[in-house]
This record gives C-alpha cells, structure tokens and sequence, in this order.
C-alpha cells in the first residue's frame, strides 16, 4: 500500500520544497555545522581546565605545546563556521573577501579574550563554591555543575554575540540548554561571580542585564512582560536589570524592561517581580501562607 | 570479598528474574528498538528540511530521487518497530498475518500525511517568528529551537498515536522530552500555527486539546486537577482545553478536564487556573504585588 | 591577526594554569572517568532489566552466565573508578594499599546490596503504573519513564554516597540529571514506591527525607530556605521531611530543614510551603483565584 502512494507523497513533498523556508534549489545557502561548534565548545574547554575531562594534556614538556596546538586547529574550525554563518545572512550584500577579512578578525579577537574568559570562569567556580552547601571541592564543580557549564558556554557565545555573528551564538546557547536546562540568550550581559544552582528551567532573556556577585536557583526566570509585539520588539530591552550581590531563589520571575532589582537584595522562592525595587530589598510572596484542611480523605476522592 | 558473595549475589538477581515485568524467559516478547525510532524522526527531519542538518540531499537531478530513497528505507525501519510493538502487546490474541497487515496499513497512512504535517511545521515555524522578536530569522527557528523540535517529534508521535500503536509513541515523545524539556503527550489535540518559547519544563498532558495560534511559554503545565484515581483514570479526559489565539506565559498551570480557555485569552505568568475563563479573559496573579521589606541584612544570617 | 597574537594568548593562558583550582602541574590528581561511570550505570540497568535495552542477554541457557560474567565487568569498571575518586580525595594522607583496601570493601557492599535495590525498583514501578493513568504498562515505565530513569540512578548513587565516595555519586546524578531533568542528591533519603511524574524541573536536596508511597510531579522544589551560609552549612539539615503517603503536585516548593509534611498529605500545584503541615492535611494555594478582566485588546497592546 506504501508503494503504490510513493509517487504521490514523494510529488507533494517536492511541491513544499518549493516554500522560502525550505529554498531547496538555493545551492549557495549553507548552514554552520553543529558538530562542529560543540566540538570547539569542547576543545576550548580542555584548553581553559586541562586534564579534567579524560585530557591527553601532556605535563612533561610544560603545557605550551598543548595550548598552542590546541587552539590553532580550534581557530581553523571557528574560522569556517563563522565565514559560513556571515555569508549566510550577508552572501547578497558582501563579497566573499569582504566576509573573509571580517571573518578573520572576529576570530581574532575571539582568541584574544580567551585568557580573560577563563579567569573570569575561575571567578564563577569560587562564587559556585561558596554559594553551595553540597560542593564537595572546586574540582566537583568544574567538572559535575550543569550550571557551571552553561555559564561557561554563555561566555564564549556571549564573545561572538557581541560581534553580531548570526547563528552561531544561538547553536551554543541551545547546546548549553539542551545539555543543563538553562537557556541564557548570548546577548544578556553578565557580571563576574555568577552562579546558577540546579540549573534546570532558567530563562535569562537577550536584554537582561545582570551585575556581580549574583546567584540565581533553578526555574528562575528573567524575562518580559509581553511579546505580543513580536519581531517589531527585536533588540528593545525588554528583560530585566539585576544589580550586584542579589541572590534569587527558585522558580522566581523577574519581568520587563523596566524592572530594576536593586543591589543586595534578596528575591525569595516562587516571587513573581514585575516593578522595580530598591537596593537591601527582601522580596518574598505576599501570601505564603497556604491554606491547609485537615481530614481523611475518601477512597478515589479527585481533589487538589 | 566481591568474588566470595558474587555467586549468591548471582542467585539473588537470577530469583528476581521471575517477577512478571522482568519475565526473563518469555522470550517472545521483544521491545522496539529506540535508536531505530531515534533514526526515523532524525530522518525524516532531513526528508522535511533538506540540507539544513548536514545533508547531503542532491540539488543537480533535482530532489526525486533524494525523498523517493529516503521515505523506502525510512519505511523499512518504521515497518518493523511498530510490528514488533503491535506483537508486543497483541501476541496472544492476533495472528502474526493479523498484524503483518495492520502494520502496512498504518505505516501507509502514516507516510500519507508526511506532506501535510510538512505543511503544518512550516506554519508552526511563521508562529515562531512572528511571536519571538529574539528570532533572527525563520532558518535559525526550524535549525536551532528546542520548542519547534519538539513540535515536530510531537505531529509524528501524535499520528502514530491515533492508530493506537503501543510504545512507539512514547518513545518518540520521552526522546524530545530528553532533548528539549517538553513532555507532550502523543495523544494530546494540537491545532495550527503554534509555538513554544524557551522550552524547559513544558507538560501538555494527553487527553489536552489546544485550537489554532496558541503560543506557550517554559515551565506551563497543562495538567490533570488530581491522578488520585490512578488506572482508572485512563482514558478519562482530565487535561485542559486550550481555544484559539490563548497565550499562556511562563510557569502557568492551567488544570483539569473540565476547564476551557476561551479563545483571545492571555494568560499571565505564574497563573494558576482551575476554572474555565470566557473568550478574551486576561488572566493574572490575584496577588502580583509581593511583600517587599528594605534593610540591611547582618552577616552570616538566614533568611528567605 | 590570529598568529601574530598567539604567542601573548599562549603565554596568559599558561599563567593561568597556575591557579589552584587548574593546578597543571599538580600531576598526581586525577578525575574518575565520566564515561566509564555511565557505562557502569547502563551495565547494571541490563543485569536489573534484561532484554529491555537492546540486549544480547541470552535465554537458552539461563541467566547465570550473563549476570556472573556482566558483574564481574562491572564490577572491575567501578574498583577503578572508586580507586581514583578516595585517592583524589585522600592521596596525601592515606597509603595506596589502604586505599585499595577501602575500595574492595565498598564495592563488595556496592554489589551486594543489588538484589534488594533491583527489588526497590519493581516497587518503584508499580507505583508509577498506579500513580499514573497514562502508563500503558509496566514495561512502558522501565523502558521510557525519565523519572523512573532517575530514581534508578539515584539508588545506585545513594549507596555510593553512604559509602563517603566523592565525586561518583554526583557524577551519577548529574549524568540523570542532564538526561530527566530530575536533580536528586545522592545522600538524599528516599523510601519504596516513589514516583516522579514528568520529571523535568525537579530538584530534591541532598539533606531531604522522603518515607514509602511519596509521588511528586514536575517542577517541585523539596529545598532549603537559604543557602546564605555557604560551606558552613555543608552536611546541616537544611532540605525538608516528607512522610508516608505523600502526594506533590506541580512546581510546588516545600522549603526548609524544619519543614515536616505529615503523612498523607497533599500539597496542591505551585504550593509554597515553609513551615510544617500534620498528617492528613490538604495544602493549597491561599488564593488559587486569580483575577480575570475580559475585553478585547487593542492591537499592538503590551500587556500581561
């Protein structure tokens, strides 16, 4: 029965190629390569905490080889996937030696504030070692904590977001949520000191800004007030402003644009923040209190 | 020691081996193979959006050949897991020719409709981009959001689930659930033009029917009032019904098989909503505003 | 530009590694293999669950031969693995051959208790099958239920922590962490027929106890009230007591070391709870009425 309707679907399937999205006749349009750039993700990581991750990193000879190896076949891989997502957006607009030299220099750059990131990461393992009870040693953290990954994986997006690279931010940032549950646009701005705990169901929107010292729990969401204005709202701030030393507790939301979260404040479990508040603040649930009833329950009884 | 308890360990385990769910010797009954089911969704991903996943989809000859080789061995390999399910739980009442011909006739209908749920995703991709002003572009929707794939994994377990095939359709939604943080359940009704934001922590339970133009935010549960009754409840329609052009935002619960969004509402975050609502409710916390105390906190202390 | 600036970037990155934390040079320190502990993990889901993972386990002859010879395996897999992890912790004050003498003993135990945590897990299933009214079987839940797939690797990690092995245990259960969702501590107390539901979003804390009977669905927080102390709060009771019988539905947070939810109990979805409930009671929202305006909107609006 398949084979006598193959025709058919295989001519109807062929008729949505025809559709923008899909462009199958678009030869030139090509697609950065995923496994590529967790690869680099990966190979970058190495480089930044040599022989954590089951490392061939030689001690002998010092680590100058390694480093230097490592990230000049890194900056080979980087270099085409970047040249592939510009001429993705721009292959109408540029030349491809204009898109080459443009390439060239954002790897440039990129490699150039390698060194930076990493004492910057080392910063965000002492805040998640000093934040957590359950850390067992710095070790445990660096090479165990989902939210130390995506905070990692963030910096190194965050890097090319800023010099406005199409595609490539976002394959990293949905490498890191598929990975640890936290979605952290790459153009959010983050302090130093940061640390996320349990990871899962964080939500930190593109135009949120977030200070030093912070510490955010799981199912946190910093996030707008409304999108009903769709892509006619791309690039307006409309996530919020979190100041230094805040810690926000679970499930909490923080929403809009205009919200500041004042520095030193503490934002309890489940809060739900829509307005600005100053700095010291103690924001908790106005009615934590929930309502108990005490009885036995009837066999197969529905309730809440 | 291990070597000294390992043959009354063995023996141990060996007893367990008689409990009913292992049933070790009943050798007849066989699993679908998940990385075979993994293999068709991924497949049929590449037959959908040809040469975004590192294709290699021809564009010389045209893409005939390309559908037409894909959809056989596609096929093929559907063919024999949804018989192995189908024997899985009819072994002892259908003869193997029974389910031989049942399976044909699902699998033709199954790749019938693979054009029209093509047509389906490319409108969920325009919902997307019309409802997420962080999109750069429709392409970066159908390659890089957790949401749509799971979108797409549920319009293929969802018709597989209509001709009632045991297991596969769990398998296919539990692989996006692992993938992206959304849980929907196969059975669920879901109309056109719909988008998940951000993901994470999403549940659509299996008897929820959701209308047209319906966007969702991370951490919504559409879920039952109670599960109390256990087993019984099977089948029982216990999840919410969603009309058209709701908006739901993030970590709102909307609960029970009696309650009915009507068309035009938005749903604020955090909501928590076991009541019906009439068309073009906007719906928010009853307390938005949380208690907020300011000072200067002492060192050391604890405090929410 | 790259290679004219990669001798500096080489150069910092080396300063780098003279952190503590990195410590480079530090070449006795070594990390339990990632890896090699997953597969230690799916080897015992196959001797717990034959023939369910695409599995060689061969009948004709009895399941004697596959158990003996799979243990052996494994269990020469996780001495390794044990080994590294107490001399990372201990090598500057213990002696090798005390350390291998520890590890014997633990895996010994480790392997002993098997049989009793393959029996906790068939109760575990049945609670599922009854807690659940969309479980099509038994085998369904072993096969696909991610919270199952976390309990699983939380009663293997849980011996190991009460063992005092670093590292594995969190190395187990954040490998279930990234594949459900589901963040359990290893040293968490957990009793017989627990079910999670849904799975994504759950966080249970490592200082939790959890009686017999206990089902708890997605997003629900069992966690502290403050982690405002760091490390000086590490092994304090800070997570709750959740007694027998106890039902947790969605995105409810019960917080705080003191907290006891009395036996069949029920805490309705997106309960925050900080103080103790007795037995018998039914905690829900104080105000599960949210407020609902209705009117068309205008385009373009911005509202919540």
């Amino acid at each position: 029965m398949f084979n006598e309707k193959l025709d058919e679907i295989v001519e109807r399937i062929e008729e949505n190629y025809n559709d923008e999205i899909i462009a199958f006749n678009n030869v030139d349009r090509r697609f950065p390569n995923k496994d590529a750039i967790i690869q680099i993700i990966l190979d970058l990581r190495r480089v930044m905490f040599p022989r954590y991750f089951g490392d061939e990193a030689p001690c002998g000879a010092g680590p100058k080889y390694f480093i230097g190896d490592t990230l000049t076949r890194v900056e080979e891989a980087l270099h085409r996937e970047v040249f592939e997502a510009l001429m993705f957006r721009d292959r109408k607009v540029k030349s491809r030696e204009a898109v080459e030299a443009e390439t060239s220099s954002i790897c440039s750059d990129f490699f150039y504030k390698i060194p930076e990131i990493q004492q910057l990461l080392l910063k965000d393992v002492q805040a998640a070692f000093d934040g957590d009870p359950a850390a067992g040693s710095k070790a445990e953290i660096i090479y165990c904590y989902p939210g130390f990954f995506a905070i990692f994986v963030y910096r190194l997006a965050h890097e090319l977001a800023l010099h406005d690279v199409p595609l490539i931010p976002r394959i990293m940032s949905e490498y890191a949520h598929a990975e640890t549950g936290v979605d952290i646009g790459a153009k959010a701005q983050i302090g130093e000191y940061f640390f996320i705990d349990h990871a899962v169901g964080v939500v930190i929107g593109e135009t949120t800004t977030i200070g030093d010292h912070v510490k955010i729990y799981q199912g946190v969401t910093l996030g707008a007030l409304s999108t009903r204005g769709g892509q006619s709202l791309a690039g307006v701030k409309r996530h919020p402003t979190v100041e230094d030393n805040v810690t926000i507790y679970s499930n909490a939301s923080i929403l809009g644009g205009q919200t500041v979260i004042g520095a030193h404040s503490v934002i309890g479990g489940s809060a739900f923040v829509t307005e600005s508040v100053p700095p010291h603040s103690r924001v908790s649930l106005a009615n934590p209190e929930v309502t108990v009833r005490i009885r036995e329950p009837k066999p197969g009884e529905f309730e809440i």
